[in-house]
């Protein structure tokens, strides 16, 4: 139920489980309207879906479709290169995995922050997770901080708008039971890189997934192809 | 002529005056690979084709266009708003124009940096002008200085791109002389926010350019429907 008292912010969702919560969050407090990217990845359609999906369950009217074509033309990584497969998760590595995709965050947040102007919002959202996560650079709270920064710089005075990481430092346990608690539609959510049908459950994204539901002793409520068991992988 | 041992650039080229002339000081130092975005604005192919000829000049093969849709859907400018149309030049006039198209160059430099971080390039390069200008928000030096911060925080360890801004404190008149001294394809570019056939003279962007070459005492060699005095207009 929104009030006409409610800032708006913008809530970039990609279909996931960080930023589904992350809406979730945002959805307490402010009037949302939510932004998802097409960037030519593997699952673009599933995402797409669990996107509208989330957005009808929150009864969401403001929606923003963004489509880049250049993260997938300039390749580089297994979610957009088709010369490039999605590994298997080894959640023990803590090299840069190869389905970063470079700067992936600073594009899908200016777009956002150009959409926020316009809507005259205080705040944009994004599920970005640190700590518990596959390590990507533009996930540190440092690279956030100054993006914000960036901000107040580079839009029209009187433009005030925050960059908001709830999720950041939550673990996925943490993540999940926070979305527990604030009735987040997790069952709508899509993770895997690698399918549009089934979840595979041993790309990265499903490992990270899985050994959050199993150390919070949850059962996930989609289904996976295989459900290996992650609790022995380090803490 | 390319060296194995230059450094690589990115230029962020529009097909413009100010990104032309850019483009030909970053080529005197780095072998240059040339981005341009389409993102819905009126003279979209006029500009394209503007980019393809500049290319075309300096022989630039790495080329990449990047297609923005959601500039055009969040709307708000006369750049891209059918709804709105472009005014006739103030020059006098302190306020954003209408033209300002929220965030802009934050979305072109992201968009620039994912390809800079592919190519290994040591710096990305954009035309912004700041004294001399429309005031836009995002063309103030210190939004690049901290842009260029948040690209450290933001990619790959190992990566360092610089954000190049070479005209950004150039006057117009100054602009065109640089362009005269480095050969930069002048009679190539596109300016005009309007038209696509003959420059119009008249929108904010054929003013600022034609005031240039009338500050410079200069011919601007391509056509234009009007070519008003400017130069009775504040300094």
């Amino acid at each position: 139920m929104f009030t006409a008292s409610k800032n708006t912010a913008v809530v970039a969702l990609s279909g996931g489980m960080d930023s589904c919560v992350t809406a979730a969050i945002a959805n307490q407090g402010f009037q949302v309207a939510f932004a998802h990217v097409n960037y030519g990845q593997k699952t673009e359609s599933r995402e797409l879906k669990a996107f509208n999906d989330i957005a009808d369950y929150y009864k969401v009217k403001e929606r923003l479709i963004i489509d880049f074509n250049h993260l997938s033309k300039i390749g580089s990584s297994s979610l957009t290169d088709k010369k490039i497969s999605v590994s298997k998760a080894d959640l023990n590595n803590k090299e840069i995995p190869t389905s970063y995709v470079p700067f992936r965050n600073a594009n899908i947040l200016s777009a956002c922050v150009s959409w926020a102007e316009v809507l005259k919002a205080k705040a944009v959202f994004i599920g970005a997770v640190f700590e518990d996560s596959s390590g990507y650079p533009d996930c540190r709270p440092e690279f956030f901080e100054v993006f914000e920064q960036m901000v107040d710089l580079g839009s029209k005075p009187g433009t005030n708008i925050q960059i908001l990481t709830p999720v950041i430092n939550f673990s996925k346990a943490e993540i999940i039971m926070k979305g527990m608690e604030l009735n987040a539609p997790i069952h709508l959510t899509w993770s895997c890189y690698q399918n549009e049908d089934e979840a595979c459950g041993v790309c990265d994204s499903c490992a990270l997934r899985l050994r959050g539901f199993q150390k919070a002793g949850l059962e996930d409520p989609i289904s996976y192809k295989t459900k290996p068991n992650y609790l022995d992988v380090f803490n």
